[in-house]
């Protein structure tokens, strides 16, 4: 697309996915087929946490007090807190703020939950709304005011082996949660300096949208004991003595569904991966007067036998030429659309056609209709994948010249270079192009001879370079 | 139960469903329990809704130039709004209102989706945290200060009829939840002075509580048309006239498990109705050093078989004996608890325990097993809702008496009385007895000749009255 910023923007209003009308900037409204594909998400988000965690919800707001405690991580956020000052017509003794993100909510309450070694470890998550006051521009699902969709796991456990087992953990979720939605991903260390404010070191995955910039789309923080002894978090261990426990979290916000659309969208419209499209498939009959009762009935027919096999399907019965409901289901994403008319129904077919490429196959009605139609969807869902994937990997380049860097990301690259690690060499690459540094992709071997882009000293790692939303 | 208030208070606690101790007062936290009650609880509500009406989601800021449109609505909620005044370390431009409900935050949005005649109705709902500054004193699920579960529904039609018919859709709609639930309630239009800020009338869902208080658990609006001249929410009619739409919107809450705990508890703690249960089923093994494995594997292998027919089966192998098993699950309120003892896998039988009346029956483990449990769990949850409706009948009395009606209401009953209707009167019932009228009944023939309680003029109406929460 020749204008993915404009393209994003209209699709998320003819698309019915939100509306950004509403009278505060940078917040919008879920409408409903839109609120819908979030249902979805979270459904199969849902699914992966709850095998190793528990779901809870805590109250919105922080007290100052709390928010306060944990000095390097309130100063991460103190710019972008919404305060709440007054309740009915008078002022509070102590302001609340809406909560950024809910550490400092949590991690008092661990510290009553949390007593012995058999407490451990906690696995909570919650999906709650969230706020920042932006100041840079806002843009819907991307950079907003309240993140509506805000999941945040938070664990405790008795050992750092286990933290860091749970980092990798969370990693391998977050893997195959973007695989089934076929989001492509660079996971990253991220730079000291763009940190979780409070984190030992934070891992981020990115997706690269279609104009080449950068989408974080999830992170894992390794908190280390910094909020433990912050808010007095310990335990009684096996051997009697009390300590601090090892802390993560992870998040994933409303982006994931902005990645999506970006990922696998085009001209025409929405291509939305299977497992959380509101329809896999959309019947949409031919109706003359004649004979149209039949062929509204075989529709019928049609979706009961899809709806068998676990499939969700819609039939557009509306009183409109056929040319504008195709139109409306290519731009909504329905991976499947079947076209139904008299003429298909003597000849018993039906004409399947898939969203991604707008190929057409004639299927017979007798013939394993649903086997077919679960078939047609597989492939759907493995080429909108693999696109997505080769578009992420024709776009990260490796160079060994700096002066190349801004260059190659004007022309929509994620850059790779190797990289001393150095902080301060780090900030002067950033200064020195202008961009971002996503942060640390690959490990060297200490033996490889190969020299930082900038300083020219023993390059340790493959560091990854970009413009970012 | 001897005193309500405390039973309710630790239940809440002990059973893992909220705690209170979350540093602002009359905001908790969803245990993993009890948010997986809420959930099935919302799956059941989104399952009757989705039928009839689309789900979204608004902002839950609401600018004050919004709240403050529409002045009787304003007034009803200004002594309870939170506000936000600062975003960062600066002051806003407007303030914000955490919302407290959200037609100021919808109808202006109905404003610019509603066009003409075609656009109606609308039916949508979204199920939101709100927030309330109460300054009576608070009571976890009952009275708080943020409602962390508020299912709201806003409708707008074309004529006043498809409003009054939608009035009566949503009652309809209550009732089935509510019986889902087993939860009794008595339905009633609210006096004048108890009708919802702005609304034309409001009907009003109650339930009685252990202690013979009422809880307000469900409200349906029927707003007319105050807010959609206030918000200027017009369509082009099929006539070409522009008019006003009319509207009704319809409210549930945290409320609704509350009642449900209330409502079948005892003193052993929960029993919870089966399609809210987080297990349908607990299986107990009884384990010795001998024949640990064979035990354990049978109580898999019924696992599975009841999985299969679609039910909600755990294990407890905790290391613990089984009588502090048994207690746990009684006060969790899992419908039925399976015992298997390695003498029971010899004789090919289990203990089934219902949690309702503990009685025990002996089931053969291969005569339809599933089908036996789902005999049980259907007599159970039966059980559940015909003891709460034969509590709630007891618990309502008629009197002709003024002077008989607090001595009635400290007895624990709650009273109904004959009525003229007419608000000053109705009033000066309130004032006299030191009670709420909940609101009418029951409409009284013209002739029926029956006389108003207070002033003797011509009952029009069988009122309720009752001490409230």
């Amino acid at each position: 697309m020749e204008n993915f910023s404009e393209w994003f923007h209209n699709i998320l209003e003819e698309a019915n996915i939100t509306d950004s009308r509403y009278p505060i900037k940078g917040m919008a409204i879920w409408m409903p087929y839109g609120f819908q594909i979030r249902k979805y998400t979270l459904e199969l988000l849902k699914e992966l946490l709850d095998k190793d965690n528990d779901e809870v919800l805590f109250p919105m707001l922080v007290p100052e007090k709390e928010l306060a405690k944990e000095g390097i991580h309130v100063k991460g956020f103190e710019d972008e807190v919404y305060w709440v000052t007054k309740g009915g017509q008078k002022d509070l003794n102590e302001q609340l703020a809406l909560r950024p993100t809910s550490e400092t909510a949590i991690y008092p309450m661990y510290s009553l939950w949390i007593r012995s070694h058999i407490d451990l470890p906690i696995k909570y998550y919650q999906i709650a709304n969230t706020f920042r006051y932006e100041t840079k521009h806002t843009r819907p699902l991307i950079r907003v005011r309240e993140i509506t969709t805000f999941k945040e796991a938070h664990t405790a456990h008795a050992t750092k082996k286990e933290a860091d087992e749970q980092v990798e953990d969370y990693i391998k979720l977050y893997k195959e949660f973007f695989n089934d939605l076929g989001i492509p991903y660079l996971i990253s260390k991220r730079p000291s300096w763009d940190t979780f404010p409070g984190a030992d070191y934070t891992m981020a995955f990115d997706t690269i949208m279609p104009d080449g910039k950068t989408l974080q789309i999830g992170t894992v923080h390794n908190l280390g004991q910094t909020f433990a002894k912050t808010f007095d978090i310990t335990f009684e261990d096996k051997d009697g003595e009390h300590k601090y426990v090892y802390q993560t979290c992870a998040g994933l916000s409303d982006r994931v569904v902005a990645a999506m659309i970006a990922s696998h969208g085009d001209e025409k419209g929405l291509s939305l991966p299977s497992m959380v499209s509101p329809n896999h498939v959309t019947i949409i009959p031919i109706l003359f007067k004649k004979g149209k009762e039949d062929v509204l009935n075989k529709c019928e027919n049609i979706k009961e036998q899809l709806e068998a096999v676990g499939l969700r399907v819609n039939i557009d019965d509306r009183d409109i030429r056929p040319g504008k409901k195709f139109y409306d289901w290519e731009l909504k994403g329905t991976p499947i659309k079947l076209e139904l008319g008299p003429r298909d129904l003597e000849n018993n077919i039906t004409i399947a056609m898939r969203r991604d490429n707008l190929e057409k196959v004639e299927i017979d009605l007798d013939d394993l209709l649903a086997d077919n139609i679960l078939n047609l969807i597989a492939k759907y869902d493995k080429n909108l994948n693999s696109k997505s994937w080769a578009f992420l990997e024709d776009h990260v380049k490796f160079t060994a010249d700096l002066n190349e860097v801004p260059k190659l990301i004007e022309d929509g690259y994620v850059v790779s270079f190797n990289w001393c690690g150095d902080d301060d060499c780090g900030k002067q690459i950033e200064e020195e192009t202008g961009y971002d540094i996503l942060g640390i992709y690959e490990e060297l071997d200490g033996e490889s001879g190969l020299k930082c882009i900038k300083d020219g000293e023993d390059a340790k790692y493959v560091a990854l370079i970009a413009k970012t939303y």
